[in-house]
């Protein structure tokens, strides 16, 4: 099994009002030496074994486009992590 | 400054409907050699620098423990990434 880690953030240019709650929250909370806070999904994929790197690599951004993330929102980074032992 | 990135998941025993619906979507459009899908919040902290390690690491566990993530349901971890220049 392949496990493969994919990030989805907001584009900068977009106001994100929920990061910004946490931000204020962890002002209130005294952690003042934070000076930005990003907020964004993250994704687990567990794939079966069998594909070559470039097959899952098209495969994943094809699943990027089509449904993690929001092309005109939201931008997107994946890891392919280490293979899990098959359980 | 020092950026800190935060993954906030589900603990396993935890069901988690959205990312079954993840899961199916991704059935339904065809890619069914995803075997599994985690769901969770992914965070970047950008911190002040002047803290030592030891004290980083332990104001990002109490921010952990007390605002972004839910003791009861949810599991987190963090990398301490590189040291971005001052912007």
């Amino acid at each position: 099994m392949t496990l493969v880690k994919v990030y989805v953030t907001y584009k900068r240019s977009i106001l994100n009002p929920e990061a910004q709650a946490v931000h204020s929250a962890l002002t209130r909370l005294g952690y003042n030496d934070i000076n930005d806070v990003k907020l964004g999904k993250y994704f687990e994929l567990t794939v079966a074994d069998g594909k070559s790197k470039a097959d899952l690599d098209q495969e994943i951004n094809e699943i990027c486009d089509k449904l993690l993330a929001n092309y005109n929102m939201e931008n997107y980074h994946y890891e392919i992590a280490e293979t899990e032992a098959a359980q």
